[in-house]
């Protein structure tokens, strides 16, 4: 049966709005929002659970939702919604008139395995924007990278900016957040060397080191970079030589550069 | 002397909110808005000639200001505002309380030569977003590239979300903005190659294409790929093989996969 809500008043309308806007409510209930087709349809693709659906039929037909992907209907809350109540949950401009809550998944990263035996693992430590993690799931994604890590995150994965950001890649990669310290220990335990993205007058052009073995490129903020945790357990130090007069790049850029020269000499050798 | 304005309705106020917001005025006027020292800074260090400077002395001192380079004062107007009119005109936030105005360089394709005998060229056509030419501007200087050209703008390179995202790069460095058309005639002329990034079956992945001579890298938008123009004129075709589920990256990540790729090759050549 599809329910209706046409208040603002109706306590979903207020949960969908403290999912989107804070961390505490997501981890709290363990669902997050996700708004828009592309985005719906990756969560469903990358095997997360939808627990309520809420669409603007004024906005949106019943047959395109349910094209989204499989729905395991019988768990599925379906609500419709009317335009008061969908601009106040709708996150996005220009959008499309249905919105999911769905449930979080926790992974520790002490319980991953890889299928690869020649893994290249990203990690960024405690990337600031949320476009800035968006576009390095964009980048993991297109690279096809065994795992992106976020090391000593500042927010969650499910937060809105970064869902769209990524266009919806943050379900489908193999991507999962811990302490630096955590990641560190992991990467030891299954033979990883690390390679740390320094400024620094000890590292070397990331194009004369050894990208070809089981390896994970790890990368700092643009304004502080990689915290001594990292400085002193790296194997390898390299650097994007630089001729400009800003002396930084986007981390999703340097990011790019590191992971498609590792894919390069990669492709070189098999 | 230093001038003082008080009132939002001071004719310069108007101004100063329309040559932000408008690239039509820009152009009528030939001036254009910065904000903030650092661009400030990078804009008269790229020789751009400052004709008025406004400045909130409750958020910064005048020695700070006299520090960010050398003006040539006599023909500068200096104008103190008060905070009234300062968050009127001010278009950031987490501001830093002086704006300039600056007149704008005209530039013709036609009379651009080169300094270098192998030139390293980046070309973006009509890319869509400012942020996104912003975070290419940084590539383009990272890299030192010889020009970045942008084909068929969207917009002027005096849009404050251009020089915001750019961190001041589009003042230093060297960049224009014409029609494919002239591009196109432009590098023909100059005995330039031409690497068009293309989704395609025919073209070859990056790596494998030789970057050492004079050549153009080209980017299409992320929606749109590149026009015909640029297809039919290509004398290489490349791409960046992706291994995902989103099956495109962001413009400035391809471009700086592809220009370092072409750093690499030539610092393996020299």
């Amino acid at each position: 049966m599809i329910k209706s809500i046409t208040s603002t008043s109706n306590p979903l309308v207020k949960k969908v709005v403290q999912l989107t806007e804070k961390a505490k409510f997501r981890k709290e209930y363990g669902l997050f929002v996700v708004e828009g087709i592309r985005e719906i349809t990756m969560a469903l693709k990358g095997g997360f659970e939808i627990r309520t659906l809420l669409y603007n039929p004024d906005i949106i037909g019943f047959d395109k939702i349910m094209r989204m992907g499989d729905f395991e209907v019988k768990n599925l809350e379906i609500i419709e919604i009317n335009d008061v109540v969908y601009d106040k949950i709708a996150y996005r401009e220009g959008t499309e008139g249905v919105i999911g809550l769905f449930s979080s998944k926790e992974t520790d990263i002490k319980t991953v395995s890889l299928a690869s035996k020649n893994p290249l693992i990203l990690v960024a430590e405690a990337p600031e924007k949320p476009g800035n993690i968006g576009a390095l799931l964009r980048t993991a994604d297109a690279a096809g990278v065994d795992l992106f890590i976020i090391a000593n995150p500042n927010t969650d994965l499910y937060n809105p900016n970064i869902i769209r950001a990524s266009l919806g890649s943050v379900f489908t990669s193999k991507v999962i957040a811990s302490t630096t310290d955590d990641v560190i220990a992991w990467l030891r335990k299954n033979n990883i060397e690390i390679h740390c993205a320094l400024l620094s007058k000890k590292s070397v052009p990331y194009f004369e080191t050894d990208f070809k073995g089981p390896c994970a490129i790890v990368l700092g903020t643009e304004s502080e970079g990689l915290s001594e945790d990292w400085v002193k357990n790296a194997d390898k130090n390299i650097i994007i030589p630089m001729h400009g007069t800003v002396d930084s790049m986007n981390v999703s850029v340097s990011g790019a550069i590191l992971v498609f020269e590792a894919l390069r000499q990669r492709s070189q050798n098999f």
